[in-house]
Order: C-alpha cells, then sequence, then structure tokens
C-alpha cells in the first residue's frame, strides 16, 4: 500500500489529453473525427475516468495506468448522450451549454459518431498501456456496463413492463442507466490498479470497490434528479424541467425533495464506509464522494 | 493440416442457433432483446460467420471453435443494418423481406437495440469458449473492423472531402463499409483456428486469409451494386434501384455493368489464389467464394 499515490495533482488535465490523443489516433474520416471530438471534448464533468483514476490508486497503483479504462467509459458515456439526445430519444438541444451533436452536425453523422465512440471505446482497452491478462476481464466488465446501461436507457424510455410500483421501476432505472458504467469504472481502475501491482490482492478489494461504486452511481443520479427539479438552465448547462415535462419518473417526484436529499446522505455514508478498509489510498475515491454529493450542474 | 474439416455440415443451423443462444443469455429487458432477436434472426445470409468459420477450418481446426467470432461479426454487422435503416439515414422500410426495426417497434428503440447489440458483439468475445490469449487480439481485429465499417458509412452517407475522382471516393467506401468487417470475420476465425492448434503456425497463414478476405470484399460489395442496378425488389428482399434514386456512387454506375462483372471475375480469382498455399483445408473458402460470386440477392 502506497499512501502517497493519493497525493497526486488532480488528474483531470491529464484525462484531458489521453481523450484528445486516443481521438485523435483513430484512423477514420476527418468529419466523423471533428464530429466525435465536438461531442466528447466539450467540457463534462470527466466523473468515470475520475473513478477509474481513483480506484487505481486506491489498489496503491499510479492513478495513470487507469486511463485506457477511463477513455473507454468516457466514450462509452459521449455515445450514450449523443444518442440520448437524438429526436426520437430525449430531443434535446442543449449540452454541457451549447448545440448538441445532430444540432450542429446533422442527425446521421450523429448517429454515426455515436456509434464510432462505442467502437472506440473497446478499442481503447487494446494497446501497449494494457497488460494483455487483463485485457479480458476489462473487456467483461466495459461489455456489461454498457449493456447495463443501455437497458436502463430503454426502460426509462420506453417503459417498465411488468414492474408494478413507481418506486421499483425508478430503482430498476437508475441502478442500470447511470449505476452499471460507473459499477464497470470502478472496478476497470481497480483491475489495472491491481495489474500494475500497487497493494498485494487480500481478496476484499474488487468488493470493497464495487460496494463503492454502487453506492456513488445511485447518489448521482438522484442527485441529478435534483438539479433537474432546483437548477435553472443556465446553471446547469442543459434544459432542466424536462424531467417532469415529460413525465419520466424521478427520485424527488416519487419520494419528495427532502427524502431525496436524506437518501444522497445515506449513500454518501455507504460509500465511505465501504472503502474504508483500503484505507488512505482510498482519500481520492472519498474526495470525489464529497464532490459528488454536493454537486449543483 | 487437417483436410477433413472441410468435409463439415455446412454450419449455418449452428450458426444460427449460436446467434439465439447468444441473445438469449443476454441480461436485458425482455423488449430489447425481442427487438434485437427481431432484426437478427430474421433470416440473412450470414455470410460473416460463414467466413470465420471457414477460416478457422482453414488452419485445420474445427470451424466450430469460430463460433464467438461469428456471433461478434454477425451482430456487428446487424446493429450496422438496423441504424443504415433509420429515416435518418437510408430512411429503409424493407430489410430481407419484412419491414425494418423502427418500422416494426419504433426509431427509439431501433436506435437502442443497434447500440446494444454493438456491445453484445464485444461481449461475445469474452467467455469459456475463447481462449484467453486470444482476446487482446480478437478486440483489435472487431474494433478495427467495426471503426472501418463506421468510417465507410459515413463516407457513403455524408460524402468523401477531399477525394477528386468518383473512382476513388467509391473504392474508398467499399474497401471500408463492408470490406473491413469481412476482413476482421477472416482474421478473427483465422486466429481462433491457429489458437485451437490446427495447422502449425507457419507465418504466411494470416497473410493468405487478408488476402482473399480483400478480394471477397471487394467483390461482394460489387455483387450488392449489380443486384441493385438489376433486380427486382421481391427477388432481392429489400428494396432495390435505390442507390441510383439517392444518386449514390457505385461500381456499376461508374464503371458500367459488363466492366462489374469482369472485376467481379478477377477478384474471385485472386481470392482463390490467395488461399491456394493453404491446400484442401481451404476448400470451404473456395466454395464460398463461388457462391458469392454468383449470388442474385
Amino acid at each position: 500500500m502506497n499512501p502517497g499515490v493519493s497525493m497526486e495533482v488532480a488528474p483531470t488535465r491529464v484525462i484531458e489529453a489521453a481523450l484528445k490523443l486516443a481521438l485523435d489516433e483513430l484512423d477514420l474520416p476527418a468529419t466523423l473525427k471533428e464530429a466525435m471530438a465536438y461531442a466528447t471534448l466539450g467540457g463534462g464533468k470527466r466523473l468515470r475516468p475520475m473513478l477509474c483514476w481513483h480506484s487505481a490508486a486506491a489498489m496503491g497503483a499510479p492513478g495513470a495506468c487507469s486511463l485506457p479504462a477511463g477513455i473507454a467509459v468516457e466514450f462509452v458515456h459521449a455515445f450514450s448522450l449523443i444518442h440520448d439526445d437524438l429526436p426520437a430519444m430525449d430531443d434535446d438541444d442543449l449540452r454541457r451549454g451549447k448545440p448538441t451533436l445532430h444540432i450542429h452536425a446533422g442527425e446521421a453523422m450523429a448517429i454515426l459518431a455515436g456509434d464510432a465512440l462505442e467502437a472506440a471505446s473497446f478499442a481503447a482497452l487494446v494497446g501497449p498501456a494494457v497488460p494483455k491478462g487483463c485485457v479480458a476481464e476489462l473487456l467483461r466488465e466495459l461489455s456489461a456496463g454498457t449493456l447495463g446501461m443501455i437497458g436502463g436507457q430503454v426502460l426509462d424510455t420506453l417503459g417498465t413492463p411488468g414492474v408494478v410500483s413507481p418506486q421499483d421501476a425508478l430503482e430498476a432505472i437508475h441502478r442500470s442507466k447511470t449505476g452499471a458504467l460507473i459499477v464497470a469504472a470502478c472496478r476497470m481502475g481497480a483491475i489495472l490498479g491491481l495489474a500494475h501491482g500497487g497493494r498485494t490482492m487480500l481478496g476484499f478489494e474488487l468488493g470493497a470497490i464495487t460496494a463503492y461504486a454502487k453506492a456513488i452511481g445511485l447518489m448521482f443520479q438522484i442527485v441529478d434528479d435534483l438539479i433537474d427539479v432546483e437548477q435553472p438552465a443556465e446553471a446547469a448547462g442543459k434544459r432542466t424541467g424536462k424531467d417532469a415535462a415529460a413525465g419520466k419518473l424521478t427520485y424527488p417526484s416519487i419520494h419528495g425533495v427532502q427524502a431525496s436529499r436524506e437518501a444522497i446522505q445515506r449513500l454518501h455514508a455507504e460509500a465511505l464506509q465501504a472503502v474504508g478498509p483500503l484505507g488512505p489510498a482510498a482519500s481520492g475515491l472519498v474526495s470525489l464522494a464529497e464532490v459528488l454529493s454536493a454537486r449543483t450542474s
């Protein structure tokens, strides 16, 4: 265990540079790459790559060893936003404070750029920076996270047949739509961290990281629901109030605003408890949980 | 080398069953799986899994060892058809003689089912049937083939800026749009065949398979262009004449029908020559080239 790794400088710039480089290196038509870059490099919190980074660090490895996983999950996230924004889906024209990709480059290009980012995410798992022995495990996590996310999107957009209570339906949507990819991000970071020979594997590490990720994932979505209810569009950088307008299930609409705030506190505490046994190496994950519980955009 | 493997029974039914099983096993909402099955199991020539199969056999291995690769490339092919048919793309309402998925299940579901099939294709590369040592290589081939295909689709749908002659533009589109995934199919089959310990690797096998695949891929597309010009929709099972109607570049529109027929013969001969050194084990690939050169739907 190496507590020093938690003192690494904030990795946001490193992640940004790695995303740009990964896009530059793709052998694709220039127009397609421009569309992919427009949607991927246009800001964003980089939550998922940060989770990869700090999960690797929690294993006692340098956070930077997580970058292939970080690129992969961020590409999946970017592709899902592009497709979610399409007219046939959420029909959104504003994302991160600028026009969505189908407004900027047309609907056909938005569909294809999303498809290409999904493929590029899997391509990020092969390369000199990924130990060959990890590839199968990383691939399993990334495909499970991506499929879980898409499954959640289906339930969210097209309904949850067979689920009776709105509480259960909402839980199923939230756990898969946002949660699956967040779990994949943390586990992939931890797998790379373990492979890069940080902490001696004691057997509980992946379980701890998974419990943290599940709590954070649900918390993230409840915070998102609250932002949609409480923040004006200018502050959030996207159209807000749209969940209610679309009659979508949200945590505040079912449980109320006060109960939503309490759930956030409870899940925050759960996340901290999960990574407690990892000691000071998990301090990055602890800070991230704090930031996420309090965000307003 | 084991010439006996080329005597295997036609694998189409085995491939069909493997595709169905792979879909059944996915942990996804039932509505999504139904949409994926509608688009994947509704007929189709299974050309790409057949190429995987016979490429593995050409390495002296049982063709069945190629099934994970066959599932992967067929899922990619199915996802690309779903998205290509969307209103914002080719706007097709008929595919394999029945309504396209967005007509059958709505546009949102078609977008999401395509996305899910793309992820499921990568998920097919991890499992007990895939030697762990192959996963990174297979992943590299599949992602390159998928990205190449999408890049070709961008050029085909949205134009080829910077390319001056229509001949060069068409060649670039054909080589990537159809060719990239066909090359991936053959190479993935061969990689699995080699891993399953058929023929002693002499170093030229992957090169031979790649040359075969490139010839077959271009030939396939020229045959497709001819079908679009010459066959009525009922025979082809899809709307024909649409390339000309859409002003798309095709081989016959640039080079004429007679020159297209000659190109098919030349590419057919090239393919046979490429796999000659593999001996009788390549007889499945030889038969497939024959069938593909003469198809009318």
